[in-house]
């Protein structure tokens, strides 16, 4: 039975060799591997890509490259979101040109009511978000916000809707929600139109996304086959996604407890960690014994994501499988690192809230 | 059975009872009918309205009433765009705001390809209509065109596809085409987005259109009682489409000899009521005997859809009816007519493109 990935879901996306397959995937290069010195690829983060070696020539050969990242502002940022921003920075030290999109639209037309019921909701956590970003590192002129873009994003956005069929829609996502429809064609101009001649003309680009987001990627490279614009198949790089802190979950902005956000206080955050699920053995004889289990620990996994330090996250992975390091000791090293990670962002995300709320409100 | 209609198809509509009954429309009250001192009303060319009342209150209470009326850049204008941009000015002549909207990317989005291929071309026609419409009178204010909006007109047409499923949408349109999907809702929007406050705020609103668009009116009245802004219903008032130049057929850009274009030669034009379907008799004694058939008469029937004079009007039909009037005659009279109007409003057109190019392109 072939393998259909829903983007809006909440499961795990199982990756192997026959997924890659099916879906036209690639596994980055050994040359990719060693070249980059950043966690992503040290730590064996990412896991495949669509043209990234198009992309990567462009940036070589110093022509404009183009790298565009989205963030739905359905809800407050957590450590997962970061990993997107982390992934854009990256990229962006590579001397790609780049733009973070806030999707207000795309966030209120996709999302049911009950989650988020207004585009002035969706703009309030615009803001929010928006602060985030700035505060990790990104520049206010990367970040554009989807509802106040110029005309022609828009008109773009209607131009591609005429060369999707239903069938093609349905192929893809296994459904056709009029309101998620027309949320897509907004991701699709997002991905799309920096290749404009208004937007700067066509030049490789490259969104790095989580797995379970490749329907987008193969609908908006199916556009381009279909458009009379004469554009780059858009590059797509693919990264683990960071799990929930309960056993085999995803992070997710919809599940609180299984999160910890960019806003959480720190005594909520300390909590959080205390409280997740932990690869230790049941008792203190058996973990020094047989060692503990760094693969499904959940504070080791965001050391693994978020710490900066490679040979740091090393030394904790060896010192607990090896039963050297408890579970008590894992976590306050996780605490302390991300107490004082979210103590710094955070004083940095309320100087920023004024240039946010201009970048969303175009005051 | 129940009719359904189709308002990209080329059929004509049947309107009885009821029909009128089946989808809720109203006929205008006898005192709409005596009251208004314009040829619509005079010559039976209204059918029937949703909400006129309302409309028509609010500007007898000398309070904001707002009509909006669209024509889709698709190709030249005929005599039946004149008819819906007549009526646009009779409106304005009560006192309504009014805004006609050159639908640019409606018109390419909904058309297939092989009638349009881009939104160059698109926009191209869109100078041409803007034109048009500026020499039979109406204001460079009161002119928008669908890709130069504000962002929130875009946000609005984004918000309101959240709100309709793909079951209302194949209930009232039968089909889903998601190119015809994208630019309805951007329809959706030109109808309903003055009662934004960003727009004006809520007020009654009135667009006066064809029975065959019906099923955008049904929708975008649908579309009201489901979103969260508080706007009156908008009013619809539908009237009668002048024929094409075959006997029984609509006037459509499509079937290019079939319609009086307003950018045809005289001489072409001359040409074609001296081809259109007559309702004279195969004879002279006949004709003589038994009188013409006006009714089934194509160069009378553009009499009755433009001249301005009732009484001539009125005149030719007894005349043509009774026999006194020849067919030749009454072609001449047509002709002449025609090929007046054409030659003054030719004349208009040129000195507008200039300004048509600034609203198409907001030089």
């Amino acid at each position: 039975m072939v393998q259909t990935i829903d983007p809006w879901g909440n499961q795990e996306v199982k990756v192997d060799n026959a997924f890659l397959k099916q879906f036209g995937l690639q596994k980055f290069s050994e040359t990719n591997q060693k070249q980059f010195k950043n966690h992503f690829f040290e730590r064996n983060l990412m896991i495949c890509h669509r043209d990234f070696d198009k992309f990567y020539a462009a940036l070589q050969q110093k022509k404009r490259a183009v790298q565009l990242t989205g963030i739905a502002s359905s809800g407050p940022l957590h450590l997962g979101h970061k990993v997107d921003l982390d992934f854009f920075l990256f990229i962006r030290s590579l001397g790609a040109e780049s733009h973070l999109g806030i999707c207000d639209i795309d966030a209120y037309v996709s999302r049911p009511d009950k989650k988020l019921d207004s585009m002035k909701k969706a703009k309030e956590i615009a803001v929010n978000n928006t602060a985030h970003a700035l505060a990790l590192g990104i520049n206010k002129k990367e970040i554009y916000v989807q509802s106040q873009k110029p005309p022609r994003y828009y008109e773009f956005a209607f131009e591609l809707s005429k060369k999707m069929t239903e069938n093609t829609f349905r192929a893809i996502y296994g459904h056709l929600d009029l309101g998620k429809l027309s949320a897509n064609f907004l991701q699709y101009a997002d991905i799309l139109h920096y290749q404009l001649k208004e937007f700067g003309g066509e030049c490789p680009t490259l969104t790095g996304i989580g797995i379970e987001q490749d329907p987008h990627a193969r609908a908006s490279r199916d556009l381009v086959r279909r458009i009379s614009y004469k554009m780059f198949l858009p590059s797509f790089a693919y990264f683990q996604h960071q799990g929930g802190l309960k056993e085999g979950t995803k992070m997710s902005a919809s599940e609180p407890h299984t999160a910890i956000f960019l806003d959480d206080s720190l005594e909520s955050a300390k909590q959080k960690i205390q409280r997740a699920f932990s690869g230790g053995r049941e008792s203190l004889e058996k973990h020094r014994k047989l060692g503990g289990i760094p693969e499904i620990d959940k504070s080791y996994e965001i050391l693994r994501f978020h710490h900066p330090d490679s040979k740091l996250v090393e030394h904790v992975y060896t010192e607990y499988k090896t039963g050297k390091m408890l579970t008590s000791e894992l976590k306050k090293i996780t605490i302390d690192f991300l107490t004082d990670f979210l103590s710094k962002h955070q004083a940095k995300v309320k100087k920023n809230l004024d240039t946010a709320e201009k970048i969303v409100y175009k005051k």
